[in-house]
């Protein structure tokens, strides 16, 4: 690490040797803009001299940064504060009474310390939805990975507040474009259709077209979710969500646990991605997994997410990939359903595709989003199957460097400012409950 | 850690100093035999002197060591070697063929790899059935954590082989007494009720009793074990093991995913332990979670194990945690079930009594199996509740410093002599699959 320091200032070009890719050896060049440049065994040949830094990879495999589709990012402040209870209690007794006073600095430290979480596990970009989400947007800004940022529209199935709301997002959205950061884009966030009314729902679909970005939207989580929608009108969510307009290839829906198979055709006729959330489904008990046969059959873009920390309680996508893979299995009885790779693709190349920042591909002309894996790990002995041991074996842990838009964010485990980022977080989190308590 | 070295070498007198415990700032002494001889905020005023080394603890959580009530260990081996395929054919045309070439060798550097797999995420015992145990026995000695280890007995229903298998089991059960090391134990291993004749199975009950050692046995993994033992025995498993004499306070019954409620009440009846498995259990797809409802109403010791690395594929006790309570929720649609802190007592103290080496609380005449959880991770930022961060958040990669019978094995994340194991049970491994392709 001596005189590597500086490397964490900026993106500079990078020679990474003796990485593994697809069970191939190589060397990874990543040139001064952030692109990978050269990925063959000879870049340390043709590059050597050019390069502002070298790492050497030490046997590292190197995977695409991964892509977590589906989080509330700030929610790393209630991480722990309330676990196994009943969904409604939860929100209502404890969710709810302390989100009333998350401040803007409560989510720009909250999203600074899941963005931390996320580069150390391996995760380069993310899809987000929260509030207050100028500071969730200057977190991931400072931070270095990528964000897709959506305000959480929520109406209440009310005119006033729907008006707020959409004047909200739209702002939120302005504010987005002007930072013309390329690493954070803004999606329009309606919650889900129980929160937001069919109008809220048809502005946001149209207010998304206008503006030419994505939508991020909770669907068919629960069952009282598909229950309510057929009572309220006639049709199951997903039919209901393309009859405002929702349904795009700009779209990632989360959950998606009660579909049928009809809406998993829709959803690919409409080139939507579609976020498995596996560890919060289990912990909430939604009680039926994400029915992945019938979405890959129908070709759906299936992808990964962690959900907010409350309902997980970490963003750590290889443990999701794992749990993912486990629960297919078990919840619709093959053994064979989720394979390693299909679920090492939802974490990366999928996801990537989802949230349209040209990452997912460790190919020339991609984005130089990457993580180096420590091969030199008992989760990773022996080494039959690196991606087995990738999915089944290894967390997040082995992680050991994190390389985002070309510029490195963790260095065999070191993270410059880790620890200022953690303590103010934690004093933030405490603080939070204080006021809420004395409320 | 200058000066430190020697404190891997032996058992000696330790100080602890700045632990948490139970939400409490305190010390821990250990005394030169490995029993806890004081746990309270005064130790580093009363023992300072006495104590041959002083770890500062830096306000990490101690907890027991965990205990992992089902594994095979040398499995390790074929950690990623096979995944994704039907129970079946996974058996027949991967593992089986496999472990027809496994030599004792193999089985001891597998098992030295497992342990050092436990002791890095914090597992100080373990409940292990394979073959070459004498070599598993040589790999625990060495290692310095504990073992309760059967020899796998599998008659086949045959009478030549039931008696082979009963003379190996007494060799073993007489090699293992003439160690003479409190921390191996021997127990009689019956590998199923679909493998081991009825004859098979009353001696192994008549052995363990004669011997005064304990039962270890998979039972009621799949819903096919079911309906077999109905078809043959005309009753369920659990009460044909009964029958057998199987079911006693000092037997361990694994997967116990297709119980009863009638079969849960006989369980508790006879005192046994019972070791949820969900990771294999999900991989696997065995479609149906062990009733932990049932059990834990009817006030069964539930504890929990990994199974084998072919299953899971790690040994992390943390991961198993979650996913059990995950699990529970999920399949048996209710979120209150198995809470946090019942799923840590499952890997702690419930995992302690089913094996009886005395560990599993930290209380003052304890045998010192301690761990300690770093809370300058992420994983514990912010901390408002650390048995949730435990369970929900944290992984095995927490751990920081592992004792075992009062002997430092970890400490600050270095375990003496991990390379050589690591990389010997990798060429093992190798050759392993090697020779079976040669074959």
């Amino acid at each position: 690490m001596d005189g590597m320091s500086d490397i964490f200032e900026k993106k500079c070009s990078l020679l990474i040797t003796n990485l593994v890719v697809n069970g191939k050896a190589v060397d990874i060049f990543i040139d001064e803009t952030g692109i990978i440049a050269g990925i063959s065994e000879n870049e340390r040949v043709r590059h050597k001299g050019e390069a502002e830094f070298i790492i050497d990879g030490d046997h590292a495999i190197a995977l695409p940064g991964l892509v977590n589709t589906h989080t509330h990012a700030a929610m790393t402040l209630l991480r722990g504060y309330a676990d196994d209870m009943v969904l409604q209690d939860w929100l209502s007794q404890k969710i709810w009474p302390l989100e009333a006073h998350l401040t803007g600095d409560d989510v720009y430290l909250g999203t600074r310390l899941a963005c931390l979480e996320m580069i150390r596990s391996g995760t380069t970009a993310f899809n987000d939805m929260y509030f207050f989400m100028d500071d969730a947007a200057r977190a991931v800004d400072e931070s270095g990975i990528r964000g897709v940022l959506s305000y959480g529209f929520i109406d209440l199935f009310n005119e006033e507040k729907r008006e707020t709301e959409c004047k909200t997002t739209g702002n939120f959205v302005a504010q987005v474009k002007s930072l013309n950061n390329p690493r954070i884009k803004a999606s329009v966030g309606p919650h889900a259709i129980y929160t937001v009314s069919k109008e809220g729902l048809m502005w946001c679909a149209e207010f998304a077209k206008e503006q030419k970005i994505g939508t991020h939207i909770h669907l068919s989580e629960t069952e009282k979710e598909v229950q309510d929608c057929v009572a309220r009108y006639g049709m199951s969510p997903t039919f209901f969500l393309d009859e405002c307009g929702i349904l795009t290839p700009g779209t990632v829906t989360a959950h998606c646990c009660w579909l049928d198979e009809a809406e998993c055709t829709l959803l690919k006729n409409r080139g939507v991605s579609v976020s498995h959330n596996p560890a919060s489904n289990m912990k909430l008990a939604t009680h039926r997994a994400m029915p992945y046969p019938w979405l890959s059959g129908a070709g759906v873009n299936v992808c990964l997410g962690t959900d907010g920390c409350a309902s997980n309680n970490n963003l750590d996508l290889f443990e999701e990939a794992k749990i993912a893979a486990l629960l297919q299995k078990f919840y619709w009885n093959d053994p064979t359903i989720l394979p390693a790779h299909e679920a090492l693709a939802m974490a990366t190349v999928n996801g990537a595709d989802a949230l349209g920042f040209g990452t997912g591909r460790l190919i020339v002309g991609a984005a130089a989003d990457i993580i180096l894996v420590n091969t030199r790990r008992v989760c990773n002995t022996p080494l039959h199957n690196p991606t087995s041991n990738l999915v089944y074996s290894c967390n997040g842990g082995a992680v050991e460097t994190t390389i985002c838009d070309g510029r490195v964010l963790m260095l065999d485990g070191e993270i410059p400012g880790e620890e200022a980022i953690r303590e103010s977080a934690s004093f933030s989190a405490l603080e939070l409950v204080r006021r809420a308590q004395n409320s």
